[in-house]
Protein backbone atom coordinates (compact mmCIF):
# COMPACT_ATOMS: atom_id res chain seq x y z
CA UNK A 1 0.00 0.00 0.00
CA UNK A 2 1.22 2.86 -0.92
CA UNK A 3 1.72 6.05 1.70
CA UNK A 4 -1.12 8.18 -0.02
CA UNK A 5 -3.33 5.39 0.05
CA UNK A 6 -2.46 4.61 3.27
CA UNK A 7 -3.00 8.60 3.97
CA UNK A 8 -6.39 8.27 2.70
CA UNK A 9 -7.26 4.51 4.31
CA UNK A 10 -6.70 6.57 7.80
CA UNK A 11 -8.37 9.54 7.19
CA UNK A 12 -11.34 7.43 6.37
CA UNK A 13 -11.03 5.04 9.60
CA UNK A 14 -10.96 7.74 11.69
CA UNK A 15 -13.59 10.24 10.69
CA UNK A 16 -16.48 7.42 9.78
CA UNK A 17 -16.92 6.94 13.42
CA UNK A 18 -17.27 10.28 14.21
CA UNK A 19 -20.06 11.02 12.31
CA UNK A 20 -22.36 8.50 13.74
CA UNK A 21 -22.67 10.64 16.98
CA UNK A 22 -23.86 9.17 20.13
CA UNK A 23 -28.05 8.95 20.65
CA UNK A 24 -30.81 8.97 23.84
CA UNK A 25 -30.09 6.54 25.80
CA UNK A 26 -32.01 3.37 24.84
CA UNK A 27 -31.14 3.66 21.16
CA UNK A 28 -27.92 2.46 21.41
CA UNK A 29 -28.25 -0.88 19.34
CA UNK A 30 -29.44 0.41 16.07
CA UNK A 31 -25.95 3.12 16.88
CA UNK A 32 -24.13 -0.04 17.82
CA UNK A 33 -25.41 -2.02 14.89
CA UNK A 34 -24.53 0.49 12.43
CA UNK A 35 -20.64 0.43 13.93
CA UNK A 36 -20.43 -2.97 13.61
CA UNK A 37 -20.99 -2.95 9.79
CA UNK A 38 -19.52 0.37 9.07
CA UNK A 39 -15.97 -1.29 11.30
CA UNK A 40 -16.57 -4.61 9.36
CA UNK A 41 -12.86 -4.06 7.28
CA UNK A 42 -14.30 -3.04 4.16
CA UNK A 43 -11.77 -2.00 1.46
CA UNK A 44 -12.95 1.84 1.54
CA UNK A 45 -12.48 2.03 -2.32
CA UNK A 46 -14.95 4.23 -2.46
CA UNK A 47 -14.32 6.81 -0.05
CA UNK A 48 -10.80 6.61 -1.14
CA UNK A 49 -11.72 7.29 -4.16
CA UNK A 50 -13.53 10.56 -3.17
CA UNK A 51 -10.60 11.84 -1.40
CA UNK A 52 -8.18 11.09 -4.00
CA UNK A 53 -10.45 12.86 -7.24
CA UNK A 54 -10.53 16.31 -4.60
CA UNK A 55 -6.86 16.35 -4.36
CA UNK A 56 -6.71 15.63 -7.83
CA UNK A 57 -8.59 18.32 -8.79
CA UNK A 58 -6.86 20.78 -6.50
CA UNK A 59 -8.93 20.47 -3.49
CA UNK A 60 -8.31 19.59 0.17
CA UNK A 61 -9.24 15.87 0.82
CA UNK A 62 -10.22 16.94 4.24
CA UNK A 63 -12.83 18.79 3.06
CA UNK A 64 -13.90 16.11 0.96
CA UNK A 65 -14.35 13.36 4.32
CA UNK A 66 -17.84 14.15 4.84
CA UNK A 67 -18.35 13.25 1.17
CA UNK A 68 -16.30 10.50 1.26
CA UNK A 69 -18.17 8.85 4.45
CA UNK A 70 -21.45 9.41 3.21
CA UNK A 71 -20.39 7.22 0.42
CA UNK A 72 -19.25 4.37 2.51
CA UNK A 73 -22.33 4.67 4.79
CA UNK A 74 -24.26 4.09 1.42
CA UNK A 75 -22.55 1.47 0.69
CA UNK A 76 -22.87 -0.29 4.06
CA UNK A 77 -26.47 0.04 4.44
CA UNK A 78 -26.33 -1.53 0.85
CA UNK A 79 -24.86 -4.65 2.53
CA UNK A 80 -26.76 -4.60 5.35
CA UNK A 81 -30.23 -4.67 3.62
CA UNK A 82 -28.43 -7.38 0.84
CA UNK A 83 -27.88 -9.65 3.69
CA UNK A 84 -31.37 -9.60 5.27
CA UNK A 85 -33.27 -12.83 4.23
CA UNK A 86 -35.73 -11.83 2.37
CA UNK A 87 -33.23 -10.35 -0.21
CA UNK A 88 -29.68 -12.88 -0.55
CA UNK A 89 -30.10 -14.36 2.98
CA UNK A 90 -26.51 -13.59 3.89
CA UNK A 91 -25.27 -15.28 7.42
CA UNK A 92 -21.67 -14.12 6.60
CA UNK A 93 -19.81 -10.27 5.68
CA UNK A 94 -16.41 -10.34 5.22
CA UNK A 95 -15.93 -13.69 7.74
CA UNK A 96 -18.11 -12.17 10.37
CA UNK A 97 -22.16 -12.57 11.11
CA UNK A 98 -23.97 -10.03 9.02
CA UNK A 99 -25.87 -7.37 10.78
CA UNK A 100 -28.82 -9.06 11.16
CA UNK A 101 -27.09 -12.43 12.76
CA UNK A 102 -25.70 -10.68 14.97
CA UNK A 103 -28.78 -7.49 16.13
CA UNK A 104 -31.69 -9.39 14.99
CA UNK A 105 -33.26 -8.75 11.94
CA UNK A 106 -35.30 -5.59 12.76
CA UNK A 107 -32.37 -3.57 14.18
CA UNK A 108 -30.67 -4.66 11.14
CA UNK A 109 -33.21 -3.09 9.12
CA UNK A 110 -32.89 0.22 11.25
CA UNK A 111 -29.60 0.39 10.97
CA UNK A 112 -29.72 0.08 7.42
CA UNK A 113 -32.39 2.68 7.67
CA UNK A 114 -30.47 4.93 10.14
CA UNK A 115 -27.20 4.66 7.68
CA UNK A 116 -28.64 5.52 4.91
CA UNK A 117 -30.42 8.80 6.68
CA UNK A 118 -27.23 9.85 8.47
CA UNK A 119 -25.30 9.76 5.25
CA UNK A 120 -27.16 12.74 3.52
CA UNK A 121 -26.98 14.42 7.21
CA UNK A 122 -23.11 13.60 6.55
CA UNK A 123 -23.01 15.69 3.57
CA UNK A 124 -24.18 18.11 5.21
CA UNK A 125 -21.62 18.61 7.81
CA UNK A 126 -18.67 19.57 4.84
CA UNK A 127 -16.78 23.00 5.81
CA UNK A 128 -15.05 25.27 3.52
CA UNK A 129 -17.66 23.75 0.49
CA UNK A 130 -20.32 26.78 -0.91
CA UNK A 131 -23.48 25.38 -0.34
CA UNK A 132 -24.33 25.13 -3.88
CA UNK A 133 -21.84 22.57 -4.20
CA UNK A 134 -23.12 20.23 -1.30
CA UNK A 135 -26.41 20.38 -3.05
CA UNK A 136 -24.96 19.36 -6.27
CA UNK A 137 -23.28 16.36 -3.56
CA UNK A 138 -26.83 15.73 -2.38
CA UNK A 139 -28.33 15.27 -5.49
CA UNK A 140 -25.84 13.36 -6.94
CA UNK A 141 -25.31 10.47 -4.27
CA UNK A 142 -29.43 10.84 -4.35
CA UNK A 143 -29.32 10.00 -8.09
CA UNK A 144 -27.07 7.76 -8.55
CA UNK A 145 -28.00 5.13 -4.78
CA UNK A 146 -31.50 5.70 -5.69
CA UNK A 147 -33.58 3.82 -7.87
CA UNK A 148 -31.83 5.29 -11.22
CA UNK A 149 -28.81 4.09 -9.73
CA UNK A 150 -27.90 1.40 -7.13
CA UNK A 151 -31.75 0.83 -5.82
CA UNK A 152 -32.29 -0.06 -9.63
CA UNK A 153 -29.71 -2.61 -10.40
CA UNK A 154 -30.91 -4.26 -6.86
CA UNK A 155 -33.98 -4.82 -8.48
CA UNK A 156 -33.48 -5.96 -11.91
CA UNK A 157 -30.69 -8.56 -10.03
CA UNK A 158 -33.64 -9.71 -7.71
CA UNK A 159 -35.92 -10.11 -11.06
CA UNK A 160 -32.81 -11.64 -12.93
CA UNK A 161 -32.35 -14.34 -10.06
CA UNK A 162 -32.05 -18.07 -10.78
CA UNK A 163 -32.60 -17.26 -14.64
CA UNK A 164 -29.42 -17.09 -16.76
CA UNK A 165 -29.44 -13.87 -18.10
CA UNK A 166 -27.37 -12.65 -20.77
CA UNK A 167 -24.38 -10.18 -21.44
CA UNK A 168 -26.19 -6.88 -21.17
CA UNK A 169 -28.14 -7.79 -18.65
CA UNK A 170 -25.30 -8.59 -16.17
CA UNK A 171 -23.43 -5.65 -17.44
CA UNK A 172 -26.86 -3.71 -16.77
CA UNK A 173 -27.18 -5.05 -12.91
CA UNK A 174 -23.51 -4.51 -12.09
CA UNK A 175 -23.32 -1.06 -13.61
CA UNK A 176 -26.06 -0.08 -11.20
CA UNK A 177 -25.66 -2.38 -8.17
CA UNK A 178 -22.08 -1.41 -7.90
CA UNK A 179 -20.86 1.00 -10.79
CA UNK A 180 -23.18 4.24 -9.56
CA UNK A 181 -22.21 4.20 -6.23
CA UNK A 182 -18.51 4.08 -7.14
CA UNK A 183 -19.39 7.03 -9.89
CA UNK A 184 -21.00 9.00 -6.51
CA UNK A 185 -17.67 8.29 -5.05
CA UNK A 186 -15.66 9.97 -7.99
CA UNK A 187 -18.04 12.59 -8.49
CA UNK A 188 -18.02 13.89 -5.25
CA UNK A 189 -14.42 14.32 -5.10
CA UNK A 190 -14.88 16.64 -8.37
CA UNK A 191 -17.65 18.02 -6.36
CA UNK A 192 -15.88 18.85 -3.12
CA UNK A 193 -12.95 20.58 -5.14
CA UNK A 194 -15.64 22.54 -6.85
CA UNK A 195 -15.16 21.11 -9.90
CA UNK A 196 -18.14 22.10 -12.79
CA UNK A 197 -16.23 21.62 -16.04
CA UNK A 198 -17.98 18.74 -17.55
CA UNK A 199 -15.23 17.11 -19.15
CA UNK A 200 -13.21 16.43 -16.01
CA UNK A 201 -16.55 15.20 -14.63
CA UNK A 202 -16.84 13.53 -17.66
CA UNK A 203 -13.09 12.10 -17.12
CA UNK A 204 -14.13 10.86 -13.71
CA UNK A 205 -17.60 9.53 -14.41
CA UNK A 206 -16.00 7.03 -17.14
CA UNK A 207 -12.99 6.26 -14.96
CA UNK A 208 -15.54 5.08 -12.64
CA UNK A 209 -17.42 3.15 -14.65
CA UNK A 210 -14.19 1.31 -15.84
CA UNK A 211 -13.30 0.33 -12.46
CA UNK A 212 -16.95 -0.22 -11.22
CA UNK A 213 -17.13 -2.48 -13.51
CA UNK A 214 -13.53 -4.78 -13.44
CA UNK A 215 -14.10 -4.83 -10.00
CA UNK A 216 -17.40 -6.88 -10.48
CA UNK A 217 -15.46 -9.05 -12.91
CA UNK A 218 -13.17 -9.43 -10.85
CA UNK A 219 -15.51 -10.76 -7.63
CA UNK A 220 -16.80 -12.84 -10.23
CA UNK A 221 -13.34 -14.52 -10.80
CA UNK A 222 -12.34 -14.79 -6.88
CA UNK A 223 -15.36 -16.86 -6.72
CA UNK A 224 -14.35 -19.33 -8.26
CA UNK A 225 -10.67 -18.87 -7.35
CA UNK A 226 -9.94 -17.58 -3.57
CA UNK A 227 -9.93 -20.00 -1.02
CA UNK A 228 -13.01 -18.84 1.51
CA UNK A 229 -10.65 -17.20 4.36
CA UNK A 230 -8.55 -15.15 1.81
CA UNK A 231 -12.13 -13.98 0.56
CA UNK A 232 -13.68 -13.91 3.70
CA UNK A 233 -17.00 -15.24 2.41
CA UNK A 234 -17.89 -18.88 1.16
CA UNK A 235 -16.02 -19.75 -2.48
CA UNK A 236 -18.22 -20.82 -5.15
CA UNK A 237 -21.63 -18.78 -3.41
CA UNK A 238 -22.44 -17.39 -7.22
CA UNK A 239 -22.53 -21.37 -8.42
CA UNK A 240 -24.29 -22.41 -5.41
CA UNK A 241 -27.15 -19.66 -5.92
CA UNK A 242 -27.34 -20.46 -9.48
CA UNK A 243 -26.15 -16.95 -9.99
CA UNK A 244 -25.27 -15.47 -13.79
CA UNK A 245 -22.07 -14.64 -13.71
CA UNK A 246 -19.07 -13.23 -16.40
CA UNK A 247 -17.14 -16.33 -15.96
CA UNK A 248 -20.07 -18.76 -16.89
CA UNK A 249 -20.74 -16.23 -19.60
CA UNK A 250 -17.45 -15.49 -20.75
CA UNK A 251 -14.78 -18.23 -19.42
CA UNK A 252 -11.68 -17.20 -17.00
CA UNK A 253 -9.60 -16.59 -19.37
CA UNK A 254 -11.65 -13.67 -21.20
CA UNK A 255 -12.72 -12.31 -17.99
CA UNK A 256 -9.05 -11.87 -16.96
CA UNK A 257 -8.84 -9.93 -20.05
CA UNK A 258 -11.95 -7.98 -19.82
CA UNK A 259 -10.64 -6.68 -16.16
CA UNK A 260 -7.46 -5.64 -17.97
CA UNK A 261 -9.12 -3.85 -20.69
CA UNK A 262 -10.96 -2.11 -18.19
CA UNK A 263 -8.19 -1.13 -16.29
CA UNK A 264 -6.62 0.40 -18.90
CA UNK A 265 -9.48 2.75 -19.99
CA UNK A 266 -10.25 3.70 -16.58
CA UNK A 267 -6.59 5.04 -16.59
CA UNK A 268 -6.64 6.42 -20.32
CA UNK A 269 -9.64 8.21 -18.96
CA UNK A 270 -7.56 10.25 -16.43
CA UNK A 271 -5.56 12.15 -19.15
CA UNK A 272 -8.79 14.67 -19.01
CA UNK A 273 -7.88 15.12 -15.04
CA UNK A 274 -5.65 18.19 -14.30
CA UNK A 275 -3.62 17.17 -11.24
CA UNK A 276 -1.13 14.36 -10.40
CA UNK A 277 -2.96 11.11 -11.15
CA UNK A 278 -0.29 8.82 -10.29
CA UNK A 279 -2.43 7.32 -7.10
CA UNK A 280 -5.54 7.18 -9.33
CA UNK A 281 -3.41 5.07 -11.87
CA UNK A 282 -1.91 3.13 -9.21
CA UNK A 283 -5.51 2.32 -7.58
CA UNK A 284 -7.19 1.29 -10.47
CA UNK A 285 -3.88 -1.24 -11.20
CA UNK A 286 -4.24 -2.27 -7.46
CA UNK A 287 -8.21 -3.45 -7.32
CA UNK A 288 -7.13 -5.23 -10.68
CA UNK A 289 -4.75 -7.98 -8.74
CA UNK A 290 -6.63 -8.01 -5.94
CA UNK A 291 -7.11 -11.09 -4.40
CA UNK A 292 -10.08 -10.68 -1.87
CA UNK B 1 -62.47 20.86 4.66
CA UNK B 2 -61.26 24.44 3.95
CA UNK B 3 -60.58 26.18 0.56
CA UNK B 4 -57.00 26.53 1.21
CA UNK B 5 -56.91 22.97 3.08
CA UNK B 6 -58.37 21.78 -0.33
CA UNK B 7 -55.48 24.06 -2.60
CA UNK B 8 -52.56 22.66 -0.20
CA UNK B 9 -53.74 18.65 -0.32
CA UNK B 10 -54.34 19.53 -4.12
CA UNK B 11 -50.82 20.98 -4.97
CA UNK B 12 -49.37 18.01 -2.72
CA UNK B 13 -51.10 15.27 -4.54
CA UNK B 14 -51.16 16.68 -7.89
CA UNK B 15 -47.01 16.97 -7.30
CA UNK B 16 -46.15 14.10 -5.35
CA UNK B 17 -46.13 11.75 -7.99
CA UNK B 18 -44.29 13.95 -10.53
CA UNK B 19 -41.05 13.95 -8.24
CA UNK B 20 -41.20 9.93 -8.65
CA UNK B 21 -39.35 9.84 -12.17
CA UNK B 22 -39.59 7.23 -14.65
CA UNK B 23 -36.75 4.15 -14.82
CA UNK B 24 -34.79 2.08 -16.81
CA UNK B 25 -37.19 -0.94 -17.96
CA UNK B 26 -37.49 -3.59 -15.92
CA UNK B 27 -37.15 -1.72 -12.59
CA UNK B 28 -40.91 -0.58 -12.66
CA UNK B 29 -42.11 -2.92 -9.97
CA UNK B 30 -40.02 -0.85 -7.28
CA UNK B 31 -41.29 2.77 -8.49
CA UNK B 32 -44.87 1.26 -8.93
CA UNK B 33 -44.78 -0.01 -5.20
CA UNK B 34 -43.39 3.36 -4.26
CA UNK B 35 -46.37 4.94 -5.76
CA UNK B 36 -48.82 2.21 -4.54
CA UNK B 37 -47.77 3.28 -1.35
CA UNK B 38 -47.58 7.22 -1.59
CA UNK B 39 -51.05 7.25 -3.09
CA UNK B 40 -52.38 4.55 -0.48
CA UNK B 41 -54.66 7.12 1.06
CA UNK B 42 -52.72 9.48 3.33
CA UNK B 43 -54.15 12.26 5.08
CA UNK B 44 -51.19 14.27 4.28
CA UNK B 45 -50.78 16.18 7.30
CA UNK B 46 -47.07 16.62 7.32
CA UNK B 47 -46.96 18.04 3.48
CA UNK B 48 -49.45 20.74 4.17
CA UNK B 49 -47.80 21.30 7.36
CA UNK B 50 -44.89 22.36 5.06
CA UNK B 51 -47.08 24.65 2.69
CA UNK B 52 -49.00 26.21 5.44
CA UNK B 53 -45.77 27.43 7.77
CA UNK B 54 -43.94 28.93 4.10
CA UNK B 55 -47.01 31.04 3.74
CA UNK B 56 -47.72 32.25 6.94
CA UNK B 57 -43.30 33.14 7.15
CA UNK B 58 -44.47 35.13 3.77
CA UNK B 59 -42.98 32.44 1.12
CA UNK B 60 -44.53 31.47 -2.07
CA UNK B 61 -46.24 27.81 -0.79
CA UNK B 62 -45.16 26.29 -4.54
CA UNK B 63 -41.54 26.75 -4.01
CA UNK B 64 -42.00 24.57 -0.92
CA UNK B 65 -43.56 21.96 -2.70
CA UNK B 66 -39.88 19.55 -3.21
CA UNK B 67 -39.77 19.93 0.92
CA UNK B 68 -43.44 18.99 1.52
CA UNK B 69 -43.45 16.26 -0.84
CA UNK B 70 -39.79 15.01 0.33
CA UNK B 71 -41.17 14.56 4.07
CA UNK B 72 -44.82 12.34 2.78
CA UNK B 73 -41.91 10.15 1.19
CA UNK B 74 -39.80 9.54 4.37
CA UNK B 75 -43.56 9.36 6.05
CA UNK B 76 -44.32 6.65 3.75
CA UNK B 77 -41.39 4.95 3.39
CA UNK B 78 -41.17 4.52 7.34
CA UNK B 79 -44.69 2.90 7.56
CA UNK B 80 -43.81 0.68 4.35
CA UNK B 81 -40.34 -0.48 6.63
CA UNK B 82 -42.63 -0.66 9.35
CA UNK B 83 -45.22 -2.83 8.22
CA UNK B 84 -42.68 -5.79 7.13
CA UNK B 85 -42.52 -8.89 8.71
CA UNK B 86 -39.65 -8.38 10.81
CA UNK B 87 -41.28 -5.26 12.30
CA UNK B 88 -44.77 -5.40 12.98
CA UNK B 89 -46.06 -7.60 10.47
CA UNK B 90 -49.18 -5.82 9.44
CA UNK B 91 -50.71 -6.87 6.33
CA UNK B 92 -53.51 -3.77 6.22
CA UNK B 93 -52.52 -0.22 5.87
CA UNK B 94 -55.26 2.38 5.46
CA UNK B 95 -57.83 -0.54 4.28
CA UNK B 96 -55.31 -1.51 1.34
CA UNK B 97 -53.02 -4.42 1.47
CA UNK B 98 -49.24 -3.05 3.17
CA UNK B 99 -46.92 -3.14 0.18
CA UNK B 100 -45.17 -6.28 1.01
CA UNK B 101 -48.44 -8.35 1.14
CA UNK B 102 -48.87 -6.48 -2.70
CA UNK B 103 -45.32 -6.39 -3.89
CA UNK B 104 -43.49 -9.10 -1.96
CA UNK B 105 -41.11 -8.76 1.01
CA UNK B 106 -37.84 -7.92 -1.00
CA UNK B 107 -39.14 -5.26 -3.13
CA UNK B 108 -40.84 -3.63 -0.35
CA UNK B 109 -37.67 -3.45 1.54
CA UNK B 110 -36.29 -1.51 -1.30
CA UNK B 111 -39.03 0.80 -2.19
CA UNK B 112 -39.05 1.84 1.01
CA UNK B 113 -35.11 2.39 0.74
CA UNK B 114 -35.92 3.84 -2.40
CA UNK B 115 -38.06 6.33 -1.19
CA UNK B 116 -36.17 7.63 1.98
CA UNK B 117 -33.27 8.37 -0.77
CA UNK B 118 -35.39 10.18 -3.59
CA UNK B 119 -36.57 11.99 -0.62
CA UNK B 120 -33.38 13.94 -0.70
CA UNK B 121 -33.04 13.56 -4.35
CA UNK B 122 -36.46 15.77 -4.11
CA UNK B 123 -34.84 18.35 -1.60
CA UNK B 124 -32.58 19.53 -4.03
CA UNK B 125 -34.93 20.06 -6.77
CA UNK B 126 -36.38 23.64 -4.91
CA UNK B 127 -36.48 26.19 -6.78
CA UNK B 128 -36.22 29.56 -6.03
CA UNK B 129 -34.80 28.91 -2.60
CA UNK B 130 -31.03 29.64 -1.78
CA UNK B 131 -28.27 26.39 -2.19
CA UNK B 132 -27.67 27.81 2.30
CA UNK B 133 -31.64 26.80 2.55
CA UNK B 134 -31.48 24.25 0.53
CA UNK B 135 -28.36 22.42 2.74
CA UNK B 136 -30.69 23.68 6.04
CA UNK B 137 -33.78 21.96 4.71
CA UNK B 138 -31.82 18.50 4.12
CA UNK B 139 -29.49 19.13 7.66
CA UNK B 140 -33.09 19.15 9.69
CA UNK B 141 -34.49 16.69 7.68
CA UNK B 142 -32.19 13.76 7.98
CA UNK B 143 -31.55 14.95 11.41
CA UNK B 144 -35.18 14.47 12.30
CA UNK B 145 -36.03 11.42 10.41
CA UNK B 146 -32.23 9.37 11.49
CA UNK B 147 -31.57 7.86 14.54
CA UNK B 148 -32.00 11.17 16.82
CA UNK B 149 -35.69 11.40 15.32
CA UNK B 150 -37.40 8.78 13.85
CA UNK B 151 -35.39 6.11 13.57
CA UNK B 152 -34.61 6.38 17.22
CA UNK B 153 -38.16 6.29 18.11
CA UNK B 154 -38.54 3.06 16.34
CA UNK B 155 -35.57 1.22 18.08
CA UNK B 156 -37.29 2.21 21.66
CA UNK B 157 -40.11 1.10 20.11
CA UNK B 158 -39.44 -2.19 19.64
CA UNK B 159 -37.43 -2.83 22.59
CA UNK B 160 -41.02 -1.79 24.50
CA UNK B 161 -42.37 -4.25 22.76
CA UNK B 162 -45.03 -6.46 24.52
CA UNK B 163 -43.37 -4.83 28.00
CA UNK B 164 -45.92 -2.25 29.82
CA UNK B 165 -44.01 0.87 29.94
CA UNK B 166 -44.25 4.16 31.41
CA UNK B 167 -45.67 7.52 30.28
CA UNK B 168 -42.40 8.91 30.26
CA UNK B 169 -41.26 6.28 28.06
CA UNK B 170 -44.18 6.40 25.73
CA UNK B 171 -44.00 10.07 25.65
CA UNK B 172 -40.40 9.97 24.47
CA UNK B 173 -41.43 6.89 22.08
CA UNK B 174 -44.02 9.14 20.00
CA UNK B 175 -42.06 12.37 20.79
CA UNK B 176 -39.42 10.65 18.50
CA UNK B 177 -41.11 8.29 16.11
CA UNK B 178 -44.17 10.79 15.03
CA UNK B 179 -43.49 14.24 16.36
CA UNK B 180 -40.03 14.08 15.01
CA UNK B 181 -40.98 14.16 11.35
CA UNK B 182 -44.10 16.58 12.09
CA UNK B 183 -41.69 18.98 13.35
CA UNK B 184 -39.53 18.65 10.77
CA UNK B 185 -42.40 19.48 8.07
CA UNK B 186 -43.16 22.25 10.26
CA UNK B 187 -39.25 23.65 10.10
CA UNK B 188 -38.94 22.71 6.19
CA UNK B 189 -42.16 25.23 5.45
CA UNK B 190 -40.26 27.32 7.36
CA UNK B 191 -37.04 27.58 5.93
CA UNK B 192 -38.44 27.47 2.04
CA UNK B 193 -39.64 30.87 3.13
CA UNK B 194 -35.65 31.58 4.12
CA UNK B 195 -36.32 32.30 7.90
CA UNK B 196 -33.44 32.29 9.92
CA UNK B 197 -34.89 33.88 13.27
CA UNK B 198 -34.18 31.10 16.19
CA UNK B 199 -37.74 32.28 18.04
CA UNK B 200 -40.21 31.65 14.94
CA UNK B 201 -38.18 28.23 13.74
CA UNK B 202 -38.67 27.64 17.69
CA UNK B 203 -42.51 28.42 17.58
CA UNK B 204 -43.04 26.00 14.60
CA UNK B 205 -41.57 23.46 16.59
CA UNK B 206 -43.24 24.42 19.59
CA UNK B 207 -46.58 23.85 17.07
CA UNK B 208 -45.73 20.49 16.24
CA UNK B 209 -44.42 18.63 19.32
CA UNK B 210 -47.73 19.57 20.28
CA UNK B 211 -50.34 18.58 17.68
CA UNK B 212 -47.79 15.46 17.23
CA UNK B 213 -48.24 14.51 20.56
CA UNK B 214 -51.84 15.04 20.59
CA UNK B 215 -51.90 13.19 17.02
CA UNK B 216 -51.08 10.49 18.72
CA UNK B 217 -53.00 10.50 21.79
CA UNK B 218 -55.47 10.55 19.10
CA UNK B 219 -54.99 7.29 17.59
CA UNK B 220 -54.48 5.30 20.73
CA UNK B 221 -58.21 6.97 21.54
CA UNK B 222 -59.21 5.81 18.10
CA UNK B 223 -58.06 2.22 18.86
CA UNK B 224 -60.36 1.97 21.05
CA UNK B 225 -63.12 4.12 19.90
CA UNK B 226 -63.46 4.07 16.36
CA UNK B 227 -64.88 1.43 14.11
CA UNK B 228 -62.38 -0.71 11.43
CA UNK B 229 -64.36 0.53 8.78
CA UNK B 230 -63.73 4.05 9.24
CA UNK B 231 -60.44 3.74 10.93
CA UNK B 232 -59.12 1.49 8.01
CA UNK B 233 -57.11 -0.50 10.02
CA UNK B 234 -58.43 -3.14 12.64
CA UNK B 235 -59.65 -1.54 15.83
CA UNK B 236 -58.16 -2.79 18.99
CA UNK B 237 -54.54 -3.88 17.41
CA UNK B 238 -53.11 -2.06 20.33
CA UNK B 239 -54.53 -3.82 22.72
CA UNK B 240 -54.42 -7.71 20.74
CA UNK B 241 -50.66 -6.33 20.81
CA UNK B 242 -49.95 -6.11 24.26
CA UNK B 243 -49.20 -2.58 23.15
CA UNK B 244 -49.00 0.19 26.12
CA UNK B 245 -50.71 3.27 25.12
CA UNK B 246 -52.23 6.73 26.44
CA UNK B 247 -55.50 5.39 26.58
CA UNK B 248 -54.33 1.92 28.74
CA UNK B 249 -52.06 4.55 31.28
CA UNK B 250 -54.57 7.71 31.42
CA UNK B 251 -58.07 6.44 30.92
CA UNK B 252 -60.10 7.62 28.00
CA UNK B 253 -61.25 10.96 29.55
CA UNK B 254 -58.08 12.13 30.80
CA UNK B 255 -56.71 11.37 27.13
CA UNK B 256 -59.29 13.54 25.19
CA UNK B 257 -58.39 16.18 27.85
CA UNK B 258 -55.12 15.85 26.93
CA UNK B 259 -55.43 15.89 23.43
CA UNK B 260 -57.37 18.87 23.98
CA UNK B 261 -54.94 20.47 26.14
CA UNK B 262 -52.19 20.45 23.57
CA UNK B 263 -53.97 21.34 20.94
CA UNK B 264 -54.15 24.68 22.70
CA UNK B 265 -50.72 24.61 23.41
CA UNK B 266 -50.11 24.30 19.52
CA UNK B 267 -52.72 27.15 19.17
CA UNK B 268 -50.60 29.40 21.71
CA UNK B 269 -47.30 28.95 20.35
CA UNK B 270 -48.67 30.49 16.95
CA UNK B 271 -48.76 34.04 18.27
CA UNK B 272 -45.37 34.18 17.52
CA UNK B 273 -45.60 33.74 13.78
CA UNK B 274 -45.20 36.38 11.70
CA UNK B 275 -48.18 36.09 9.05
CA UNK B 276 -51.97 35.02 8.97
CA UNK B 277 -52.01 32.04 11.59
CA UNK B 278 -55.94 30.78 10.92
CA UNK B 279 -55.65 27.82 8.58
CA UNK B 280 -52.59 26.05 11.16
CA UNK B 281 -54.89 26.78 14.17
CA UNK B 282 -58.28 25.29 12.45
CA UNK B 283 -55.77 22.60 11.32
CA UNK B 284 -54.85 22.04 14.50
CA UNK B 285 -58.30 21.61 15.93
CA UNK B 286 -59.56 19.71 12.94
CA UNK B 287 -56.65 16.84 13.44
CA UNK B 288 -57.88 17.07 17.46
CA UNK B 289 -61.37 15.95 16.61
CA UNK B 290 -60.61 13.57 13.35
CA UNK B 291 -62.29 10.53 13.55
CA UNK B 292 -59.76 8.18 11.13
Amino acid sequence: MSNLQQKYLDMVNQSLESYVYPVTDGQDIVRDAMLYSLKNGGKRVRPMLTLAFCEVCGGNPHDALPFACAVEMIHTYSLIHDDLPCMDDDDLRRGKPSCHKQFGEANALLAGDGLLTLAFETVTKAENIASADIVRAVKVLSNLAGCAGMIGGQVIDLLSEEKSVDYNTLHCIDKLKTGALIQAAALLGCIAAGITDKSILRAAEVYAENIGFAFQVIDDILDVTADTETLGKPVGSDEKNEKSTFVKLLGLEKCRQLANDLTDSAVSALETMPGDTAFLRAFAQLLAKRKQ
